[in-house]
């Protein structure tokens, strides 16, 4: 049985716990010295594998790699660059190839979303098209939680948690105010094109009247009129109003609200400023004294209130790509699966790439109330066994421990790569 | 010896750790039945005195009051609403004098920052000028840590901890996208006239390099070119840059940055909109891709990550303002005082409220380093202790329990406040 290295990558926006993952794939691959050699982490994803960066984990203690379970952001790297296909642009490919090759990488390990799993689709054809024997396994991870055929994403469980948390202590905070002072509270969260985000604030509220009074999601085409009455009415009943805005809030044409003309390099519009447009239409119209939040990054990098469970299958997924990789599995992605009944459990599944690249879930339209400001009974009992548990890191005079590897490059053996 | 009631209210900006004091005041009453009779809370602050709208605190569980210690928000309601003085309208404290005697209210303890103690103080002369029997202190609380006397302000602990805490994961999460993606994030932070708040984020780093590499005080006039130029050095430098903006950063000739021209019912503009005029600003003059995010209400509600030290001292400081009423003080402010020393250990003082009242701490220019954008190693030594601990609340099903009251009024006796 040949022994062949095995190349790991983060992609995408990364989340409180992509690096619970890699820590599950490096572990894992450990624990097959006689199929995996070594675990070559590419720096800054893709990128390392073409320009040839490979971060040599076999340089980082058992405690280092351990470490990373309880550790933000993206500790290899990550990025925001997609391959073209083979007809636009085979020279990359060949590059692939070229590196693959002289690192004799046989497994290609892929921890993103959705356009993440359309780069390791196409890698994984690499074998087919081009003759290199390799194996491309897609690790899901994404905050948006819009993977398609997994029940949810890792990431999604600790940004949910946090965004709920939030928005229930900012609401006591709200309301001890209200009488004399502020009277409508935004909080703007990530979420470009689903809701799940925004309508995990939703476990915020156990009683009637609790905050979020409003939810505005991306699924539901935003009405100005329909808007403000809400605010106005939730003002009037509740002393205060509480709303929680997915960035991507677009009006009926499909047109984002907070529109700011700039894209990534995927061509997503860069968004961010919607709650202080929210606040001023509030203002103009109802002349409500308003504050307002944009959490922004530090929701997708709050690793201090990650979920317990969220954890749990950032590294179960981890482990799964391996194992797949070792059953010879190619084009494909580990999922989650919920199983049937009222206490929530879940096992791994697996779902082929070509099926979930490209693909957007949205919130479907029933765990969207019939108003479509709020989360139905439904869509909280699908949220809150995501949030359950709570994954503390350790701290070192007040402050988390996170872990910072060393990360050494291997020599490298090709020439450099041409753009 | 008279038994009397004492009356326990909140004001200004609620806290993480006020309700913490709330609940050493009436732990600390219910300790001397023979000298205090019930703990009556002003339902929004001084309102609930105006108003006769006083919570009996003898309704709620021991349970309950313990709970307190874990909640954020302001149990009570609190209000912002200043005192005229007594020749503006007297009127208003023959209002109080009114409720205090139908209540037999003898002790009259406020849980506030600058703004309140100036109210706390006005009480405090009633007994001299207007000739009723009542002692005022004052509990000290303020997020933006700047009354003067008292080595610290609780709340701000906390809000330390979670802003140098987010700064910290934020800052993990850029670094590993800022090779394709982001490189300039900044993160509002609040702090109207002292940069305690955003001066704490510099516990995030801990060599040379990390986050967060440019700090916007309200003490150290803004300058665009020099502010610009540092953005750029740091990009070059380590491929991207953290920013921390106190809310109040203003120009040499005393304008906000971010001024929306509103007003709070004390006087002090609104603030809110500095990250993302700061980020137009890198993105005009530099074209690096931004993110920026406003902390705001989810920075002083963050209950879910209090500093322990915070906690503590919230606790300490409503218990000795109870025993400073007991010892028959009056116009007095328990202070938090530093012992000398390299292991940090602290004590209860005391400290006049004539010498307290609308006067601001700013950060001493000590703390703040040369060129203006970062805190000194005296100044971290000064925050790093403030932040010690992790005082979590309980859980259940992954969202933090926290306490609601009954807040059952006491029957009115007085005939309707009218304004």
């Amino acid at each position: 049985m040949t022994r062949r290295n095995l190349f790991y990558a983060q992609s995408g926006g990364v989340t409180p716990v992509i690096n619970a993952s890699a820590a599950a794939v490096i572990q894992t691959a450990r624990e097959h010295p006689k199929r995996i050699g070594k675990v070559l982490a590419g720096q800054n994803g893709i990128l390392g594998a073409l320009q040839e960066n490979l971060i040599d984990t076999s340089c980082e203690t058992k405690g280092s790699i351990e470490g990373l379970i309880r550790t933000p952001g993206g500790a290899f790297g990550s990025c925001r660059y997609k391959l073209k296909s083979f007809a636009e642009n085979q020279a990359e490919y060949e590059r692939l190839i070229t590196v693959f090759k002289a690192h004799n990488i046989g497994y290609f390990l892929y921890n993103g979303g959705g356009d993440s799993a359309d780069t390791c689709l196409k890698v994984s054809q690499i074998s087919e098209q081009m003759g290199y024997p390799i194996q491309a396994i897609h690790v899901p991870k994404t905050i948006d939680n819009d993977l398609p055929l997994t029940d949810n994403c890792p990431g999604f469980g600790s940004v949910a948690k946090y965004v709920a948390i939030s928005t229930r202590e900012a609401a006591l905070d709200i309301e001890s105010m209200c009488a004399t002072s502020t009277k409508v509270f935004i909080l703007e969260v990530m979420g470009r094109h689903a809701g799940w985000i925004a309508g995990a604030s939703s476990l915020a509220a156990t009683e009637r009247g609790d905050a979020p009074h409003i939810i505005l999601f991306p699924e539901i085409a935003f009405d100005q009129t329909k808007f403000l009455s809400k605010v106005s009415d939730c003002v009037k009943r509740f002393g205060y109003c509480v709303v929680v805005a997915s960035e991507g809030t677009s009006t009926a044409d499909g047109r984002l609200l907070a529109d700011q003309g700039e894209t990534d390099a995927f061509g997503h519009a860069q968004l961010g400023g919607l709650a202080p447009l929210l606040a001023s239409m509030v203002k103009e119209h109802l002349g409500f004294k308003y504050h307002w939040a944009v959490a922004d990054y530090l929701q997708r990098a709050a690793r201090h209130i990650a979920s317990q469970t969220d954890v749990d299958q950032a590294i179960a997924l981890g482990r799964a790509a391996v194992e797949l990789a070792l059953e010879g599995a190619n084009a494909i992605m580990p999922t989650i699966e919920r199983k049937p009944g009222k206490q929530y459990r879940w096992r791994i599944g697996a779902a082929p790439l070509h099926r979930v690249a490209n693909r957007e879930k949205k919130m479907p339209r029933r765990f969207i109330s019939k108003d479509g400001f709020a989360v139905t009974a439904a869509g909280k009992a699908y949220f809150e066994p995501l949030i359950a548990g709570e994954a503390y890191p350790d701290y070192h005079r007040g402050m988390p421990r996170y872990t910072r590897l060393k990360k050494v490059l291997v020599p490298k053996r090709c020439i450099p790569w041409q753009t």
